[in-house]
């Protein structure tokens, strides 16, 4: 009994019960090669911090502009050197120029100086895979090239979903004056009701927890107060920009296929010996979005 | 516009819009004294960590086997010298005996050894306060003497959900394989199918921070690997075990009030300046639980 104490709180890799249905865990394990894919390395984006290195796919069928400005500040160096702004609890994490406000902020050379929001897009035409879920923010909820999403309906408007890891960009008060220069990741439970008041370009796929665990900040909204506690950014670089043996070696599960649908319903109904009331129940946030070395 | 940028996500403490519904902030400066609660001393236990402290408050109206038991754990000394266990990102935090499945298990003294899960209550007879949220996993979301819950209906099921700072017993395979002795904290996003398939004895009111950044454990499910990596538990303690300059002064906000009913819907019509698409929506884990200093 002591040891089964240790198992506790049984996730995907746990052990399959004598049921029908199969667990997570058996779904991957029966996947084929085709319901993978590897992201382009043009999206992706490398944050080197001290302590690790944080791995994004952005997601530039949502936000074209938005994506277009972080290349171009990237492919410039501008992140590099900047810092750690920001760490609230149960929040967000963001970093960018600490002088951004001042006589002494870095220029962001060719990129734009302010965009657009890009805060949804239209349905239509976008491949969704819906999932049955009673949602608290979105009439409906899904998944679009494995990004979390939701939608009006088929003809309505569709957005990125603030789910734990989603990488945004930070604006003003006004709708317009995000650019890309200061980033932001969620690091708690879903604030869904940041969802489609800012322009979110992607998730992290590896090393979230770099950003996760770092020091929460002091002041308000989890501001560092004093730049002795700012965290360095080395660097910041798309993956099209890394020779390749610096590049992370990873495949993804594609959303729309009958794997992850099967992944969708094996973490709705828990088939695993641990679970004594199956919750026959998923929200869009808890839904995994499985990665593979490739 | 560069401060602006600094501002980004405009949480609890933002300005008020000149509208005329009210913002969180708002709710709660114009709160009455009576709208806040001092919790029991018997009710506070004190998780203290070479780094911080932890303080939570239990709730034994919901598991009160476990309250008890864990009571009798603490108040012999039965956690203190153990380990951290387990830190498992966007999940939980685990702490517990290293030895529990081995001959150096620490006795358990007059504790009992298992326990009949107290995965949920009755409905009828507890001040409900419902909240109005479309819910993936319930037919009805609110909140209970300051705890998030959720219920059937009003003769149903009563359960506490969990939420980010929630309080578990950790269990076994069968479902009375718990005693207290392994104990759990969410420090991620929301894992509400959980949700009566373990028990949950209370909540983080203050330090949970000491918990969330702590390292990720690089075994299986987050449990550290090898000993070096195991984080020492200093002690915990009962509120009524301390003496009174030691404890927590605190107050917390009543949720069977018009005032949380205020702040919850200043939380879902969102009245601050930086929202362009107020949200209109509110889920039960996204709720905040205030507390303000004694």
């Amino acid at each position: 009994m002591q040891r089964l104490l240790l198992l506790i709180i049984v996730a995907v890799a746990s052990q399959a019960a004598a049921q029908e249905r199969p667990t997570a865990a058996e779904v991957l394990a029966n996947s084929a090669p085709s319901d993978w894919r590897t992201p382009a390395p043009e999206n992706m984006l490398y944050l080197q911090l001290p302590h690790g290195r944080v791995v994004f796919e952005l997601a530039p069928q949502f936000a074209p502009l938005h994506s277009a400005n972080i290349r171009r500040l990237v492919g410039a160096g501008y992140f590099d050197g900047l810092s750690i702004l920001r760490s609230q609890d149960n929040y967000v994490v963001q970093w960018g120029d600490p002088d951004a406000d001042g006589d002494r902020a870095r220029p962001i050379g060719n990129a734009e100086p302010v965009l657009d929001g890009e805060f949804h897009t239209d349905a239509g035409g976008a491949s969704f895979t819906r999932i049955d879920s009673e949602d608290a923010y979105a009439p409906e909820v899904g998944f679009v090239d494995g990004f979390p999403a939701a939608r009006d309906g088929p003809d309505g408007r569709l957005w990125l979903t603030h789910c734990y890891g989603m990488l945004g960009v930070g604006r003003g008060n006004a709708a317009d004056s995000g650019n890309g220069a200061q980033l932001y990741v969620v690091t708690g439970h879903a604030p869904r009701h940041l969802d489609r008041n800012v322009t979110l370009v992607g998730r992290v796929i590896d090393g979230i927890e770099h950003l996760a665990t770092l020091p929460r900040g002091s002041g308000p909204l989890g501001f560092f107060e004093s730049s002795n506690e700012f965290v360095p950014v080395a660097s910041m670089r798309l993956g099209s920009a890394l020779p390749e043996d610096e590049r992370l070696q990873v495949e993804l599960l594609r959303t729309d296929t009958a794997t992850f649908s099967r992944l969708v319903e094996a973490r709705r109904h828990r088939a695993e010996e641990w679970f004594v009331d199956p919750v026959d129940a998923i929200e869009v946030c808890n839904v995994p979005l499985p990665a593979r070395p490739r």
